[in-house]
């Protein structure tokens, strides 16, 4: 099976083309794109020469034995081995599989590069991913009927006198707003000419390219892109191990977690010596290639103690080693279970891991001991640089500031219940969107942005600003007051605060 | 023409004093500056050392021949053209055009170097400066009646009982605010005499002095300051190319360019790679010398692919690439033709490039051809990269953006003028400031803040969360909802949005 | 006495271990330490290896003469002094006066290291901190009776209906909010077993810990941190003199130093170029080592010109070099005298530096020669780079920026002094809080974030958008108006404001 796929990907390459714009080992596909695209996009085309892919041949990676194998296991086929990972092993893999898959000098040659491409190579990892609440983040959020509320009142446009302002299109405001980080969903829908430097050619036209997002649902139908963190065309575990690769979905105040970062010791640490780390090795070594955490050590990497031992495996599921979901929808909750969120129904029966009166859609979440699990995993990278002692005490505090947000939440949720059922503001069950009026966004702000804020600051060990003044809890009270001065009147206060999550 | 010129900058050098403070080839008045400033001021000598200027004589520099020669065309005197550019050769050049010219050490020094000395050697790159919008950032904002509403109401200071405070100066409150990033206007006002470590001695009294500002009017009666972006005294190319640079006055909210790029894609891999990356040829290598742009790349250098051919030519005139305004005043619209905008007039007879209704100030801005050729080159940037489809429809995204924000910014503005209307805020044409009352300012904070952070993060291909929950989307329609529940009243509606921009 | 203190540093140490994991000359214990925690800790002890601490004797460090010499002056007991400082240096200090210490493998280890321990060999700069307000961050905090009222209004969970919501800790949440940057107050409160991989072993429990917070109240009764500018385990001066470490607690808005530089001259110059700067040297060269200062240039390092002239000393205590404390309680205002501040009373009783009318506690705050002092050593490190008129320019726009800023400060305190008197909110003065309801937050919002910010700006020369429109005096006028309008008053002897609008 492994062996038929990797068939599969050279199938179109059976001679090697030496030395071909300086390029060895390429295969005659890749050395006909290069003919042309190396003066045509320069950029892409240098990027991939620093690429491993560019310097390392299939048979040469799949020969590194134990961690230091990059390739998932599997039988190379030595015919088409010795070949470096070109253009054409990318953008000619299965053909028929892609919707956007065109003939271009004789080549059937597809746009849109997806993790069923990469799987080819890294199955592992891709299959890790297909469990990631990212993989799913277009449904998570476009399917959800609640979410929808909160994409319409952020990127709807007001009326003019004649009802819609003419030509205003919402696909490509989602495109450029909320579908940025989550993906696009593409499609090819027809054929353009084009003149080119090489006489007129055609070229599909896909809806909702360009796009990077990490939920993309690709024309081959499969889910992510691997380019979201593995930038093209260089692909590299350096950049993707770098926080700044985070940082393009994560700069917040949603989910603030570059902003915290970056003025938490760990990030001091990064940014004061991070030219000296070695970001390069499969098997990331604690303390020798770095000396603070980066996102991806915390979450992903696999790193290993200075005698080799492995401390924790990589994973490409983020859930793996979070016990919790700090995000608030609209409180903190135990991580979903099921990376497609859609299908979550709380005792209200709508698509959120929380209800309005702070309980949880318990059986959509992990179980306690799938939390202890995480934890546990988590920890043992914490542990590599701090006691257990160290350890105990920040997780506690995280737990009693999840408990603390939450009850602020839960004050400013009984104060828009109020609002609600007062008539003051219209949510959905009355026919309007919960997120679209003054007082709902204020709302909104609380537990979308402070509280989330005060947690991150909280679990990234970051304090510091970002749980006091800058968005902390400073405008979460702030705002919380502002609600109630609004509504003319204290929360009713008739329910109990969501219960303080127990250590798991 | 040229060579008289530059006869000019070398007159008060006839000797080279080789080999001064380490310095070879500096020109013995040079020589003579470095003997107490080495001392006096270790920091700017020393960059000074680092720089161009102090390693190449303008024999050497002229002596580049293509594209990698940076001193403009022109003939060099062989009698003055052996020394390396020093402190007497900008300080003491053209003394009677300086009105801040003093007696220093038997030199007539002057304090500012001005865009007039720099052009001694670098005229072309003056030249195309002078037509940019930047240069004339002072008139810009100074000598614009509407403009001079907003910095009264952010600078101003509130009476106390006793009417003004003592002593609070609207001056030195400009040169610290509004006027960091445009320039001062500088004029020498008097002589003062200090105790100096070598005994009494004069020197000048400028007001605006210090000011680094970009459109700067100098004590020579030229505008502008290429140190803004060119650091004294390293003026280094290395240094402009860089974000950092731009980020000084493009920090945000206003024109959050900074920010956008920092959370891109385009910054992640800048600022994840660009350690290995080089600064510092003329001729740009896209792919080779760097592999994500910057600033510079896309707005102002000179770029060659890996054969060497041009991309695009070097340009200081930003509009050169740049075929819309994306900073909305109120709304975005096509570029300004002519640098000094306060000569624009709109329909209302505002200097305003569009007026409230939506509509554009159309002869003072580019055509649609004009647009299109300036967006021909910025889209010869993104092609280094990026397919034409990408670009394209990157491009149609942008568009719509421009059009849904100004429309935004319509419905917003409706409202305003309903307000105005009722009374419940007074504006200029009442006797009012249009931007001092607290309902006003939200008004400001819809367009000058959240919609050109939704139009950057478009523009720069950064969206994210800037496009959304950082000053984005979800900001402007919640400053819209606050706007109407101020008033009490939906928007008129009574007029149509401003027409969506057409593709050039 | 020195000779003692340094005697008592070595006492469990009286043979070397040379070779040890690689690590020469480590005593015998700290040999035993790096035994396990080598593989236990991998980051710790790496960073440590990287330290100069794991690379020179103390000998070695006590024979660099003059100012190269890192550790205070005293006698260096021969016997003592050929083992580098590791782990058992440090840890197992003193054993007795540490009330965390605890019996670890034969050795009596404390947790917690403080600036006593510090001090044996740094004893200077540990007297210097000692006099820094931040020493004494915590006291300063948490004994002000005033601050305990802020603290509270954004600390505090609100009741659910059956009161306080259960198990959530303030001691906690302190912990993790302002107590991150002030530092906690720590305790033994008991000793717990724990399963480790080298069988049960009992450690101490420590309330308050982890923390690294800069006034930190240790087990040993001293106050501060050294590690919170100088990271563990590599404590190195590189780290400490760049700017990302004051970042952790100087994000802003409420201390936006670090915003403020990364938008400024020196930041960009900084950002584009320290990674050709040599941090590392005890006297730093101006211009040699680095051509821009970062934080610890101007406020902390012993700065030398490139002849190695003194031009100023190095302090760990920050008054040294600052005339007046821009951060306004609620006025920016002279420097205080005292580092503890709890001691000061104003012309109302109150503990703050200034009182409402604007007026100051001038006795516990420095007086105009002081300031006068402490500006000439400041200015000794801008005179490196700029001229005298450079710097006498930047000086008057400082000052007229804090006058004009308090003015403002004092427009909105008049605004919020009315509304306190109609009883429009509720003070301290009448059993309330000044700092809870949604008006006396927005009034916090102007003196603590805006005020602030437009000061940071304009001293750092970084003014900017800093000063206008991010967080600067933008916000600054808005909010004054917000106050205004809610209050539906001027202030005393103004016009009438527009009315309040009316709750929908």
């Amino acid at each position: 099976m492994r062996a038929l796929t990797l068939t599969a990907i050279f199938v179109t390459m059976l001679f090697v083309s030496p030395g071909a714009h300086g390029q060895e080992r390429v295969s005659s596909a890749t050395g006909e794109c290069l003919e042309c695209h190396t003066t045509l996009h320069p950029g892409i085309v240098s990027s991939w020469q620093k690429s491993r892919h560019a310097r390392v041949t299939l048979a040469e990676a799949a020969g590194q034995q134990g961690l230091d194998r990059k390739v998932s296991p599997g039988k190379v086929p030595e015919e088409f081995a010795n070949v470096t990972v070109g253009c054409a092993e990318c953008h000619t893999l299965d053909p028929k599989t892609h919707q956007d898959s065109f003939e271009h000098n004789g080549h059937e040659v597809h746009v849109v590069v997806s993790p069923k491409d990469c799987g080819a190579c890294h199955s592992t990892e891709v299959e890790q991913f297909g469990k990631n609440l990212m993989c799913h983040a277009y449904g998570n959020l476009m399917d959800n009927g609640v979410y929808k509320y909160l994409t319409e009142a952020v990127n709807s446009v007001p009326p003019g006198s004649a009802g819609k302002p003419a030509n205003i299109s919402t696909d490509l405001t989602n495109a450029d707003s909320c579908l940025y980080c989550h993906g696009t969903k593409m499609a090819v829908t027809g054929v353009r000419s084009r003149e080119t430097q090489m006489g007129s050619m055609d070229f599909p036209v896909i809806t909702g390219w360009p796009n990077q997002g990490v939920g993309r649902i690709n024309p081959d139908g499969s889910m992510g892109a691997c380019s979201t963190c593995h930038s093209r065309h260089e692909f590299s575990m350096e950049m993707a191990r770098k926080p700044h690769t985070c940082k393009e979905c994560h700069a917040g105040p949603d989910v603030p977690a570059s902003k915290v970062f970056e003025a938490s010791k760990h990030g001091n640490i990064y940014a004061s010596e991070n030219k000296n780390w070695d970001f390069s090795k499969p098997k990331w070594t604690v303390g020798k290639d770095f000396t603070a955490p980066t996102c991806a050590s915390c979450h992903i990497s696999l790193l290993v103690n200075t005698e080799g031992k492995v401390i924790v495996n990589r994973t490409h599921e983020m859930k793996d080693r979070l016990p919790w979901r700090l995000f608030g929808i609209i409180y903190a909750h135990p991580h979903p279970r099921d990376p497609d969120t859609s299908v979550i129904r709380n005792k209200d029966g709508l698509p959120m891991p929380t209800d309005f009166a702070g309980g949880t859609a318990e059986k959509f979440l992990v179980t306690g001991d799938e939390a202890l699990a995480a934890q546990k995993k988590m920890q043992s990278a914490c542990l590599s640089c701090h006691s257990q002692s160290w350890v105990d005490g920040h997780w506690e505090r995280l737990l009693n500031t999840i408990a603390a947000t939450n009850a602020v939440t839960f004050s400013a949720t009984q104060s828009m219940l109020d609002i609600w059922k007062r008539g003051l503001a219209v949510n959905h069950e009355k026919g309007g969107n919960p997120f679209d009026e003054h007082i709902e966004r204020t709302w909104t702000d609380l537990w979308l942005f402070y509280a989330n804020t005060v947690r991150f600051a909280s679990a990234m060990g970051g304090g510091g600003d970002y749980g006091v003044f800058a968005d902390g809890r400073y405008h979460m009270k702030k705002t919380l007051e502002s609600i109630k001065e609004w509504a003319g009147s204290g929360p009713p206060g008739a329910k109990s605060p969501p219960a303080r999550p127990k250590r798991p």
